[in-house]
């Protein structure tokens, strides 16, 4: 409970440095009986995995993940699965510089006072590397959601700095370095990133993430509503500064009689809210957005301290994404599919026997 | 665990329905030897308590606190102080109507195909009546934080629909029924929202809260981020939508040599993160801002349907706010509390034993 | 999570003094749609009520329950079960002499170095009057428990003192003040209780649990198992020493050829397990039997200290149970069916699609 | 949640089956700083291993531990230290005939119906392997516990069989294959066992497991009781049937004037109540028995029944424990040092600024 563990009855407990020996998780609670392999969750983590383009980091990690326990035959048998990921490619030469300053915009500072010690290799705990990690984690939870109830949980790239990416298609997503759902924008963004990387800086970036066909009735009501526990899972991603559900912060200038949803015994009219009404699911699309700030690490000279006190410029040379937001997609759909399962635990257990005879209205008007 | 608990180590359970008997929580985990009374509580919930203006619901409800346990001699024993709010002014006639049928925006609708039931009285659980209980329990963390720590929370409304607030003063926030920093803008808001209530409408808001003199250190690094908590913490709030720290959904577009706070040892030069560095305070201000949904009680007539899935219209007579934000403040500074608090006793758990010799740079260039 | 919260997914959280306003709970992740009434949570009420025969305590509570919130037309909504019960019979003035001294055997000096702070009227949190509460929640448990499962949870005192109540019939135990099986042994018992009281001594007494009807499968493989989390309820009653499950510490002379029961197509040839094998319930009475220890409240001279540390003599005047064992069984009783319920609710979480077609053998041989 | 986590501030969550690719934890909560190296685990780790002598398991595991994380220049760092076991010798073969029949006495049964799928390999998640992990755990927490208070855990045998085991003196436990605290009886306990493993039957076991030099103050108050969790954890190790503190169930038949403390400027007189008075600890040395059952695999043959329910009869071969009593020592060690130290952690996140004027009176009389 010391801030590694996610969820409550699917509970992801996470560990590992950037370059230390490996990391890794335990997934515990996961319903029995359903077929997992290697393949299903390795499939998810090469789509987050370093090196694959040049708008990305460099570091070569074929980021292979062992399975070494809770699996039986090819199935889940509802003990713990522990996943473990060494870590192949160290550096740790590269961070020698850094043992005694704080880089500006990481975690440096704040590990420092909190523990009074800190694994500087490759910003030890706090780098974005344990991401990873959700991502198998994720990959478990959404077979599992898509088998059960066939829900289905997508991310893109909604921005890029200043540009706009308007939604083409779902199946542009796959087809280019940025998650965009749209190719042909997709020159403009290279031209876009080889001008930062160039100017050795970074940028921002937004992610939109969508679960298809939850069913109504998960979330809780007063505090762990489940627009909620997706802001908490959103923003426990690194770099993450800003969380929206449905209409978000468009909501503000909005008038009651346009934000707020009609039904109809065809579906629901609209879907500002987002398909979360009261903490809980509508039925209809969740939707969510998130912002992600610029790579702290550019290899721009910037004022910081030593651990005296004294002043020191030091600039972030090394591998290093120059949009932290470019690999965030799957991270953001492994997040809401690990929120979705825990909410579809927790609402069989209390409300297991409650059948509702109302016809449940569709989430979209057809 | 089922969604009516907030906080690991200063834990608040809720309790209560709009229309019941009352509401109110037990707050578990406070530090004992504190002096608390009535009042202290009592002036917190006068904020929040409704019919103060003609911009709110004229709802009576005094709000009136009643300690049952916890406290001996004027002081807190470590043991759980139980907080009761009698609800006077129920009137469960307004509310017939609406048993068969699904309001548009509200919780009616998912509660009911999550329980199978749903007290529809006033919303039941579903009202943001519940949220004085917060603000009740909060008032307890705000006074611990400010004793202890110096830690001040304050909050005020941001955007009030299309409408900017520029922050002029804290001492302007009390002085109007908006909460707004800015005595000038008032009469501009006031007739803002005599328009909005005459069109029979509602409108959203943005409320802004900074917690002052946060120490470095606290949160957790990978799940339990301390600004994944607040996140999770406002987003409980009832109709809040979105939640943004620091530059927020402004970091899109910012580059890495902007956003990236440099550190000097007179201080941070700047403050993009709004005080939190890899999920642990920085002991800058901790900067929050949340979107706040227009209200979905209007007296428009809307499409819905009822418990058969037939057609119907209705329009939410009855005693509602135009604007929810408008008394969303206090709730938004007691969430903050809430979750500093607790952090603050993770953190002394873990680690207590810190020294770090490390000079701590100020929060803000002098 | 300051260890005033009991459940998982069934939680409750007490909170009260014994000398203050009063005691109640918070009773959260009841599935909704059950009947409750008042009557039947002060059914159990009574049933641990004190000032009943002249072998308990006189203080005059009639611990009248007051439902505050989740049951809406008489039915449980899924939300928070609010329960209150004013204190009536506060003396204070009973205590007055305590404030400065530590009584023997009590929470007395611990409290005081925990907390440094402590409510010396009556005990304040320590009293056992707190587990009042768990009586009225336990009821709740119970209901739910029977309707669903046909689970029969009953209790029964298996010794008091040196002196073995052999069991006759669970018909007895509602018939005389000590909750004996046995009405025959009853006129014994009373002479030996009056003895002891006219030596204003106190002493100790077993209390024996039985669940029956329990399906096979509830119950988690390695730390909560369920006979951990039966021994942990039960060592959270004030003054008990000791439990065990099944043949418990007669297992150590035990051969595993006498203790490991048998399967046989009719069922469990025996039941020296207690109905759990791996943490998990067979399907065979679940038995459980603990050691209550003699109050600590005598009327007899004792050593002890003062705050400053001076040697004191002192005798625990006021009204006091001779033997706390004897109120111990519906709490006992209680502690059982809330540590079920939440296993049944943990249960259908994880494993609610199970199917398992091995036919589930009886738990006991006809 | 699922049962494999131990421990809210200080957590283990444990994970591996008997003869999968290994066995581990994820500790969380640590505080940072502490130097700890794999010999500091690997020392206990040998205490428990097995085919240490011919009255246990003969099965060969090194049982040799690997750090993945969290520790970094021989200290802990404060984020999750993960600790992995590689299985080697894993004989599948020798349980190839129990996958369709439920071996007496053993989890088979149950986690068949409540998984509806088993890992049969030796038992799979049921095994008492697991038991490595906690050892593993617990010596990191023995070791902060050891240097922060001087808190010192030990256990030994208390009985074996029908025999008991007169204290003699703690320098004997290690020098014997029982972890008995007498030399002089230890050829009667080889005899004793040399028999039994004739009979091919098995027997049970008492350990009693001591903690000096605790502070005052450590436990919570009402329902996570430091004794309550105690009882937990030691009920938790496989084959444990029952707990006790202090005196136990001998206190059923105590007087209060005999059982309960009495203090003086000195210390405390006697020590029935086992160091912890209301759920908190005194101060006193921490005692606790614990009763372990028979070995229920033995080479007799048995009645069972198959997957269809059909009668059959089976004998356990293979390599096991003919006590399993023997090994428990420093699992029993272990689980003290894990609830201890959580306590410890809470202790401070709550109290930490308590100070008490009042002298702490020693918890021996010297």
């Amino acid at each position: 409970m010391s801030g590694n563990s996610l969820g409550l009855l699917f509970t992801v407990t996470s560990f590992g440095e950037s370059h230390g020996a490996g990391i890794g998780c335990i997934v515990d609670g996961c319903p029995p009986g359903m077929d997992i392999s290697v393949e299903d969750i390795q499939l998810e983590l090469d789509r987050r995995k370093p090196g694959t383009s040049r708008h990305v980091t460099q570091r070569k990690e074929p980021d292979t993940v062992e399975i070494l326990s809770g699996i039986y035959e090819g199935k889940t048998t509802g003990t713990p699965i522990a996943l473990l990921i060494r870590n192949q490619d160290q550096r740790s030469q590269d961070y020698g510089k850094i043992v005694e300053t704080f880089r500006p915009g990481h975690a440096d500072y704040t590990y420092w006072h909190k523990y009074g010690i800190r694994d500087p290799r490759g910003g030890g705990r706090s780098s974005a590397r344990e991401t990873a990690v959700r991502v198998a984690a994720g990959a478990i939870a959404k077979k599992w959601l898509k088998e059960k109830f066939g829900i289905v949980i997508r991310g893109y790239m909604s921005k890029l700095g200043e540009i706009d990416i308007p939604f083409q298609s779902w199946d542009h997503v796959s087809e280019n370095a940025f998650f965009a759902p749209n190719n042909d924008i997709v020159p403009q963004l290279e031209d876009y990133m080889d001008a930062i990387r160039k100017e050795r800086d970074s940028v921002g970036a937004q992610i939109s993430v969508v679960a298809e066909n939850v069913p109504v009735g998960w979330g809780e009501p007063v505090y762990d509503r489940l627009d909620a526990e997706i802001a908490y899972a959103m923003m426990n991603i690194n770099a993450v500064k800003g969380v929206e559900i449905g209409a978000g912060f468009d909501s503000i200038a909005q008038r009651g009689s346009v934000h707020c949803d009609e039904l109809t015994p065809k579906g629901f009219a609209t879907n500002h809210a987002g398909g979360i009404l009261g903490g809980i699911s509508t039925g209809q699309d969740i939707t969510v957005n998130l912002a992600v700030k610029p790579t702290s690490s550019i290899a721009q000279e910037r004022q910081s301290i030593d651990k005296n006190g004294n002043p020191v410029m030091m600039a972030t040379t090394g591998r290093h994404d120059p949009c932290v937001g470019i690999r965030a997609t799957p991270i953001a759909e492994a997040m809401l599919a690990l929120v979705l399962i825990d909410h579809a635990l927790r609402h069989r257990a209390q409300c297991g026997d409650v059948v509702v005879n109302t016809p449940r209205i569709p989430g979209k008007i057809a």
